[in-house]
């Protein structure tokens, strides 16, 4: 039902559920999102390590899922989350912390 | 400074700048970013159509931005917005209307 991308991944919003700041941006393949589904905590496939990705398995900051919704052509995802910690390994409570024009350590 | 993918894009959440709500996933390349920033409303490269995207040329229903965040490691974008109408093509206020499992018109 849902359409993977050419690299069998989707993109995953990550959403406080309750404030409702946006965390960070993901990406999902079939198998992470079937985790996510049996856990009840985020999993991503990293691109970059091309593995699948228990989010705060290093760092503790687990992602628990309260809702998971779908766009309409069924090629995005949000996850509303309860996170267990700062997501971003910045130590930011969020990976979107700086306006497009602010320079400052990433 | 921002990381565009392969394709030359890089995605844009699109988030409501009063109520937090996500309302769609779209792409903007170079080219869009710079018409978003230049006229204050949301430019998307479509990936279907393969063309810059003034986003409510058709339907009215202009994104007006503002502000835009960028991500830890520059290959996303939050854009807050006024919508200036329902942002999703079936009318819905966003595109994230439908909880994972649920079926019905898409």
């Amino acid at each position: 039902m849902l359409r993977f991308d050419q690299n069998g991944l989707i993109p995953a919003i990550i959403q406080d559920a309750s404030t409702g700041e946006v965390l960070m941006l993901g990406y999902m393949n079939a198998e992470s999102l079937r985790r996510t589904l049996e856990s009840g905590q985020v999993w991503f496939y990293s691109r970059s390590r091309q593995e699948l990705w228990h989010k705060g398995a290093t760092s503790g900051s687990f992602l628990n899922v309260k809702a998971i919704l779908k766009d309409c052509d069924e090629d995005a995802l949000v996850a509303k989350v309860e996170p267990l910690g700062p997501v971003c390994h910045t130590g930011n409570r969020s990976c979107f912390y700086r306006t497009l024009d602010e320079d400052g350590p990433s």
